[in-house]
């Protein structure tokens, strides 16, 4: 092979047009990089008269005959949704090309069939691009970090609804008010249910946790809980206790599997959560993404930056190309992605969790007395509470322990039945605290 | 090749005791995702009755003999420094065993020869542990973001200097005093100069500036100045401006050459400046590293960890370790080092930068006046002023925009003379101010 590197492009909206631009403009330092120049010899797209700066001959619609010309070296797959990337991503693995793909949902969802299909034809699977856009993410732990034992994954991996919660912090704002304020900036889809309900963060964490633990993860063990039910309220009760609230994904290897045996298990998560303002993430405000790691030598490590957007998205695109293009050179596909550990997965019932509850109670004594003694038929133990009187009533803030999320949701309907607590006005989530 | 990977480690101090624990501990781990075990069949020390927990068998003083030795398929090196390190590599590479190292010092001085050496043999040189720890940086730099063009890379890179840096700001202390709480704490080293002189640092602005730029960039291209001359009035004149002062590895591409010819030039420097609060490395504290990027598609990014000790910095040479064993295993070297662009150094008197000076003055009509033309007159031009009576004195704090390091300095210096200047209490550069 003494010719350009020949791409293949799926897809031509922000992001594919963005990297139709980078490769045309890097050109030149692509080649010194690559040691060959990269050519871009079609472009699948559903209504070609939609996209003028294309040159006409490169526009197809017909991605399948596309990714299995012989004349293409390299697919890249920016369409997104499961199908028809998934058959046009297995067509291209069967012609024998690697794939770049920025394609989260069907990663979560497939990730196992499609790495298997790929290692099968012995060629790369890469996509950096499908979490935290820019962000190199995806390499570091499978790589850098391949000598260590991750703990721990918490990212902030949804650009919308980081800013929503953070429009919501600095303004006081409802997240009604705050979700229409990001639609008209354009932070926010006309709809914004991937976004706002988690499922986009829940893909992305499947994605981190069968990486950092070696461990098929689909997006169907991923406990979910949107944004949409946090409250003014819940945003300033995290500020009272010197926290923020941001929707997070969260990564877990925890001791003991669900089932007694031994050996440890899998929980990955993402719900809405108060973390302290001293943790690293607590920073991370509007669009940015960032991803915090724990791993047993490396201690703490962090990555941020820009989670999405074409010109981003495309430069982790474009970094996948380069590998991928310097492997099938070498003439060796990169490190297989490895999922060994097979651990299990660890429903949310059994996952160790902390929570933060406010509730208005009646100002009389023994109130408290009562409710601690409801945490304590749960099996939950308190680690701080603070109570505030007014009049007849008061507010009791209370900070659990750590302790499964099913005592602890238990323990909230408990007290929502007791006569002394008028009403529940926040409950919450909280990590990171020490 | 069936049986496993046998690994000569050479060092044994804090690092090399961390990465033979490792090895051990997560023999199975290491074995899944390289495909092959990992054995240490050999540790060279000094002092081998100075390694009762190495199993003496393992020991030699010959370390030249170990890296040649048939039975030895990758070499570890965490001796650091020079000599023998440099004559130790070339031999392993000749030998045709790819190498993973920690050596700063000697990639900083000598990483053109040594990459050159690595890719004559078809071997692999990696490094990530060189710079920042355990913090995956080098990867990314030459992996994830080879796509894209880097615009700048500023790292707080030395936790010694950030250390003593944060104390000064906690607590007000001055440098002395500071540096005498780190040696305490076993955070400064007993002779700390390589530390507090910014000569680690440059080492490593050296390393992350040439895979940044693909650019050949050493130590003495690099300018240094460390943070000794801090004082407590420069952090405190910080604080009233609303930055921090920290010890910033600078590695900058920068339109124009110095010697006038078109294209870019790329400037390195090392020294203390204020940030803004609201940068991302503000928060960066104690002995914490981190490394911000600007690129032209990416945007922002920032990578966050420890950037010393033995398990962090062992944690990134097993990363290193199973990449260059699949690589072994896969037939091929991983990517070599490009450094195509060969951008020439610019020296730090035509860098760009900006200067916080901060003046007691007489407090009279026109020492303003006087001042500023001091500072037109070097062709630089006023960002802000602040100007604060006290009695018959008063304090000037200016900060400049952008302006040729050396215009900057000569203004300094110019009004170090002028007769209404009483004294000039501080001067440091600012970084990141928008």
């Amino acid at each position: 092979m003494t010719g350009p590197l020949r791409v293949a492009l799926l897809g031509c909206g922000t992001v594919g047009s963005a990297v139709l631009r980078l490769i045309s403009e890097q050109s030149e330092d692509l080649a010194a990089r690559i040691g060959r120049r990269v050519e871009v010899v079609g472009v699948a797209v559903r209504r070609p008269d939609h996209h003028p700066d294309v040159p006409a001959d490169l526009l197809t619609t017909d991605a399948e005959a596309l990714v299995t010309r012989d004349d293409v070296d390299l697919v890249v797959e920016v369409i997104g949704g499961i199908e028809p990337a998934r058959t046009l991503l297995l067509a291209a693995f069967e012609a024998g090309k690697s794939v770049v793909s920025a394609n989260k949902a069907l990663l979560a969802e497939d990730g196992v069939a499609l790495h298997a299909a790929a290692a099968k034809a012995g060629v790369d699977l890469y996509y950096e691009a499908a979490v935290a856009g820019a962000i190199p993410l995806l390499r570091p732990l499978r790589e850098s970090l391949a000598g260590d034992q991750l703990r721990k994954v918490v990212g902030i991996v949804n650009g919308t609804t980081n800013y929503i919660l953070s429009r919501m912090a600095e303004t006081g704002a409802g997240f009604t008010e705050a979700l229409a304020e990001a639609t008209e900036l354009g932070y926010a889809e006309a709809d914004p249910t991937a976004d706002v309900d988690g499922f986009d963060a829940a893909s992305k964490a499947a994605i981190l946790a069968s990486l950092a633990f070696h461990t098929p993860v689909s997006a169907s063990d991923v406990y979910r809980e949107g944004i949409s039910a946090v409250t003014a309220t819940d945003v300033s009760r995290a500020a009272e206790i010197g926290c923020v609230v941001k929707l997070l994904a969260i990564c877990e290897r925890v001791a003991g599997s669900p089932d007694g045996a031994d050996g440890d298990s899998v929980a990955v998560r993402v719900h809405p959560a108060m973390i302290p303002t001293s943790h690293p993430l607590a920073g991370v405000n509007g669009a940015f993404n960032a991803v915090y790691v724990e791993a047993e030598a490396a201690g703490q490590l962090m990555f941020y930056g820009q989670g999405a957007g074409g010109e981003p998205t495309a430069s982790a695109v474009l970094g996948d190309l380069v590998a991928v293009a310097r492997n099938r050179l070498a003439g060796a596909a990169g490190p297989a992605v490895t999922s060994y550990a097979g651990l299990p997965a660890r429903p949310i019932a059994e996952t160790p969790t902390r929570y933060h509850v406010s509730l208005d109670v009646a100002d009389k004594p023994g109130v408290l007395a009562a409710v601690a003694h409801e945490f304590a038929e749960h099996g939950v133990s308190i680690a701080t509470v603070r109570q505030d009187g007014h009049g007849d009533a008061a507010t009791l803030v209370l900070v659990s322990h750590s302790a499964p999320d099913a005592a602890l949701s238990a323990t909230v309907e408990a007290l929502q039945e007791m006569p002394a607590v008028r009403g529940v006005t926040s409950v919450l989530r909280v990590e990171g605290l020490t």
